[in-house]
């Protein structure tokens, strides 16, 4: 299957190429982007003209959950506390499996729609999960989120270490990583051991990290430390890992971070609405931090629109900051692209636009008051955008949306 | 002209009426809502079905600077002060008349694609924009900026009496009132004329205020005051006011400025996107100060958009006080539309869906991955709908947009 792209205006992200490119072509072979160059004239099974529009990788939301599209917007008026007990942990007891693949074809299908291409997602019932993947084609980082607070740790291992077995090698699209809960649902006894599986099978590991000043005082309790970086330090090595929120970071916390091989899942906007608070994100950039942007679940984060999370990333910084001149639009396009790609350590597959990579692509429609005039086109794309505004979204190759019709 | 839409979820905003109700039908007689009722059944020229759809008052967007869509995402990498020195006051000055007409053009037609019906501007060469509100039938607040600071103060407060003069019960959709630029632009022997020119016709006044630290100190310094809102209780007298932004202020302020009789025009992404800061929304609203919404001029607010404004104002009180329980988003919708409306003193005839107002109504699609599943409708509107959702807005009884397609 040949698919060659016209006239694009393209932001491939690669930094050995232009910033923004006028007029290209581009010709995908299968699921790999085969040749990108001016006037490509060769034979293709489907021809897409991207004039007036602009072409840039599929995005990377790097924190979700995927099933909970259906805890959409259940939680105003209520605090954390109130609506975890008695909104979802009661209603996530009674979830059927046919509910987590309805729930999570709605995310995926949501997902396309705003332009995502690749989603890390921590949840539970992951089968039902994955069938929704494999339906939707969309490229998954999936686990089975592991926590010993029940009392059933070991059994989740076990059933973790059963799927990484099951799909070594298999899933072109899907890829098993590891996921422990949050050090406040991991005991010191557990959390060596989730940390164990994914070296064992060098996969990536993910955590909920200081989410909130609560969360904060129970580390330092629970694991006797004065910062919670120090439980880091101690334990991951040199996993590749993905610490989601990280609202409430010391400077010491900082400090022992960037020596590790760790990546900050940014999700501003289940931040807020949560009322955790603004992370500290032009400073861990400052640091060298690695920093990718994610949506968190619906229920806290109302959408999987990762140009919303965008557009929140760059204001909240310039504002809490007062600088005006902090994290220009092109910084905040990588951080959703080639930055989401690095946290799960993909980037020589996925995350920009370049010849032997993934064809993960998307194209954008900017006839649209709000987006027009363009002064800037990498503020239109952070500012002006909307996921809903994505025309035509191609995952390995697939065309998985075209004209804003969702075709899978 | 009779209009009659069917089976509306409506969102009402009427104290009388329920907070949303199913199924209802709306009849509006030339620019009248006429009737709200189960199962209308009378002849109307035109039948609109809103089945599916929420139908609410259209958005009233408290400030803005309306020929600015042409500097929509300019300010990238600049801070406040050379954005404005090197960027838009070289560009100001070459703007002829015709400039000024089709960026307002651009402006309200992106204002009727997000729903917003009425729109209050503080720029100049106000004829060109008066020529493009004319011609789309949008509802206008406007004003000749008024400012000494470039010695001409004189012969701007003569401009804008004489149209003052010229559109006393001329127009239905546009009035206008008095815009002083700032404390900091108009000296101390210059703002009380501006004020008297308000008291003296009985029109609404406003001003920027205490948009960021800078200001607040020149304002300290100039008028030779501990605390900006001294000049404001000195000279306003019981004129009703719009302070647009009123980031930077003390408790003092406050307790100064609640005795008044002003509104705040509260534009987030505008003082985050300069680095202002993020006003005191939530203590505003507990000290009982009317707040409405604001976009300020796409140069800093990106968009006309105010379904972003309500979005960002909800999150940002929640995440800066930590407390999700804060500013549920029935409120935000009141401060989008009749608290609006209070604002520039036409809360009996705009910002409500009731018999006897204007008909300025939006109807919004909500078929859409992003919006779908609603567990709740305000939070669905507040959090997930964007202004692109909009599917129909009628503006003083005319239908300026219908099916996502701008008539004017």
């Amino acid at each position: 299957m040949k698919i060659l792209i016209k006239h694009c205006n393209l932001i491939s992200v690669e930094p050995d190429r232009e910033l923004y490119e006028k007029d290209i072509d581009i010709l995908i072979e299968n699921d790999i982007i085969k040749k990108i160059d001016k006037n490509i004239n060769e034979d293709a099974d489907k021809i897409i003209d991207a004039i007036n529009k602009v072409v840039m990788p599929g995005l990377i939301n790097t924190h979700a959950h995927i099933p909970m599209s259906i805890f959409k917007e259940n939680l105003d008026g209520y605090s954390l506390q109130e609506w975890l007990t008695q909104k979802i942990w009661p209603a996530e007891e009674k979830l059927t499996d046919e509910d987590i693949y309805k729930a999570s074809m709605m995310s995926f299908r949501e997902m396309i729609r705003t332009g995502t291409t690749t989603i890390v997602d921590m949840y539970f019932m992951q089968n039902n999960i994955i069938k929704a993947a494999e339906e939707t084609n969309v490229r998954l980082e999936l686990t089975r989120t592991l926590m010993d607070s029940d009392g059933n740790g070991d059994k989740k291992l076990e059933e973790l270490e059963n799927l990484i077995k099951e799909f070594q090698g298999k899933e072109e699209n899907i890829t098993i990583n590891v996921g422990a809960h949050a050090l406040y649902t991991c005991s010191e006894s557990y959390l060596p051991k989730t940390i164990e599986l994914a070296k064992k099978y060098n996969l990536n590991f993910q955590i909920h990290f200081c989410e909130n000043t609560q969360e904060v005082e129970d580390i330092k309790k629970d694991y006797n430390v004065k910062n919670p970086a120090e439980v880091l330090e101690k334990y991951l090595g040199s996993t590749n890992s993905i610490l989601a929120h990280a609202v409430k970071l010391t400077d010491t916390d900082i400090e022992k971070m960037k020596k590790l091989n760790i990546s900050i899942s940014h999700c501003p906007i289940s931040n807020l609405k949560l009322g955790c608070g603004i992370a500290r994100i032009s400073k861990l950039l400052d640091e060298g931090i690695n920093v990718s942007l994610g949506t968190d679940g619906q229920g806290s984060g109302s959408s999987l629109d990762l140009f919303e999370v965008m557009k929140f990333t760059a204001l909240l910084q310039k504002g809490i900051n007062e600088n005006p001149k902090l994290l220009p639009a092109y910084e905040i396009i990588k951080m959703a692209t080639i930055n989401g790609a690095k946290a799960i350590r993909k980037e020589q597959k996925i995350g920009s636009i370049k010849e032997g990579k993934k064809a993960d692509i998307i194209i954008i429609d900017m006839e649209n008051p709000v987006i027009m005039p363009i002064n800037d086109i990498f503020s239109a794309i952070v500012y002006n955008v909307k996921g809903t505004d994505v025309d035509t979204s191609i995952i390995n190759g697939k065309i998985v949306m075209e004209n804003k019709k969702i075709k899978v």
